[in-house]
């Protein structure tokens, strides 16, 4: 079976989940959705991507020379399923939408955990997203998260979990969000939103806090997480777990001579992942490390790229196209090359 | 009495003592040693300050038309003690020679620990440093930590102590530091030093693990606090305690406006402090919250100037001027401008 899938959004996540779906033998991209007139479109269609728009729009677009396949109720009557990938809020009001043409519907982490029956990560929960109607794949940091504590808690037992979150502060083709020199709070008051996001994929007996500043960068969240063991443990121990894990992938400030952000995307660049996507989470290998049976280490997140194998999987998911977690999870990485290393 | 001070270092931190030292009534500031010629002699004499510098530097400096009052050696025998504001590591070497002198010396937070016989913050244990030879003023960083745990301390029984630090990467006179976009992992393994230099004054009983990365921004520290609270505390007791503690300010984004360290910066240049120097901790009252025994709090610190008053301070409790912690406090407080609030 083909799925017959429809992108609502061809922004930063949007165009990189449409790339993903073109490497993917069981889903078929009907069409993506474009509201801004831009270069993408041009792109789009050269990929063969086709791109729908409102009908108001349509001579605008055709105006300025881009090639435009329908409007949005032609795209809608011929889908199973839309992966809303609109600006954060946008999505909610876009359900209606899909309830009015009786479609599945994938929404991103920037709608409240209301829109969906379930918020969905792959290595948590992926049996929760099987036959849903509405499904929520949780934001970057929530989906790293997720990611890093679930591997952790298949083996081993863990209690109070205490993470703070410096976010960047803009993507990279954003020109006009700061702070250019500051540090923002964001929350102001403690703690920050992940702490329950998270606990909205694997539940409310997590014991979560987090929190949050944004700083001027633009390439990667850093986390700082600090984790209450339950077990003895060893650092090597640690080490084992997230090594065999793909969607996780270590870094070394010594063996590597990675000690920041912005060489861990260099190596995004030099490894020649398209747009320099890395799909995983990058923990420091020689951050972690064990005090009095808490555990610290540091991780980077590239807020662009991390939630794709997820929406990946969340479509075979909803779709019941594959029903074993593990087996959807191994086809997605290996479809893009996500190999949990350097 | 008035102590017979030199500032050996007039960079960031030694300009910063010289103004404070000048309006103090028991301090006497003799000299200042200079290195490098540049502007800052310049300014140093037309504030009256002699500038000194070593013998094989002399020519150098009068060539560029800076006035010279004499060598080191000259501006060593004619003092009682001698603040070391030179870069970190180079204090334990300037050791040698305040020991040939047999002048008492405070040296900064950039020294090791074992450079003094005590680690020094005003609010925590000012006592410590009564009568002593060498004295250490911890780092901006370990100060603001120790002011605030001091504070809370004198009210409330606090346990485990958790905070992330969020560094400046360079200050503002700096051009040739990074990142400029990247989170660097400064330290990469955790924990952080602060923790046990915080120790170093508050005592080994304290459970506290600190965890650092640097952001790219050059104003201001940004500290994320995680404080577990052994009595029943509200948040307004919280907060009555800190407002109490001149040396600590209190913002509040919905009051003030104020929600990033850029905010804070203008605060200081609107309330016409020189340089914009801000000595206080700024302690958002509305990050501040209790979560299960748990205070969250977000605080910010002006790296160039919270030392200064600790070193005024440290300079009476060395030389014995003043044996009350909270008198010698009270005029530093008085002569500076801080007065806890906006």
């Amino acid at each position: 079976m083909t799925v017959k899938i429809a992108i609502n959004g061809y922004g930063t996540i949007g165009k990189r989940i449409a790339d993903a779906i073109l490497k993917q033998d069981d889903m078929e991209l009907v069409g993506v959705t474009k509201f801004t007139p831009d270069y993408t479109v041009m792109l789009a269609t050269q990929k063969g991507i086709p791109v729908y728009t409102e009908e108001s729009r349509v001579e605008d677009f055709k105006k300025k020379g881009y090639e435009i396949a329908g409007t949005l109720n032609e795209l809608f009557e011929n889908v199973d399923l839309v992966i809303d990938a609109s600006p954060g809020k946008v999505g909610a009001k876009n359900k209606e939408i899909y309830e009015k043409y009786g479609l599945k519907a994938i929404f991103q982490g920037g709608e409240k955990e209301k829109v969906a029956e379930a918020s969905f990560s792959s290595l948590c929960n992926y049996e929760d997203g099987l036959g849903k109607k509405y499904l929520r794949v949780v934001s970057c940091n929530t989906t790293a998260l997720c990611r890093l504590l679930c591997t952790l808690r298949k083996n081993f037992a863990i209690g109070r979990v205490r993470a703070t979150l410096v976010r960047r502060a803009a993507d990279p083709r954003e020109y006009k969000k700061g702070p250019i020199n500051a540090i923002l709070l964001k929350p102001v008051k403690l703690p920050s939103h992940h702490g329950p996001d998270v606990q909205s994929v694997i539940g409310k007996d997590l014991d979560i806090v987090t929190t949050a500043v944004v700083a001027p960068t633009t390439i990667m969240h850093t986390h700082i997480l600090n984790i209450e063991l339950k077990d003895q443990v060893s650092v090597d121990d640690i080490i084992d777990v997230l090594k065999k894990e793909p969607r996780i992938m270590l870094v070394n400030s010594e063996k590597h001579g990675i000690v920041s952000t912005s060489q861990v995307i260099e190596l995004g660049r030099d490894l020649g992942r398209p747009r320099y996507d890395l799909y995983e989470n990058i923990v420091w290998e020689d951050s972690i490390s064990i005090v009095n049976g808490e555990l610290w280490l540091t991780q980077a997140v590239h807020q662009e790229a991390i939630v794709v194998p997820e929406n990946i999987d969340a479509v075979r998911a909803i779709m019941e196209l594959e029903r074993n977690p593990a087996k959807s999870i191994e086809k997605t990485n290996k479809s893009l090359g996500i190999m949990g290393g350097i």
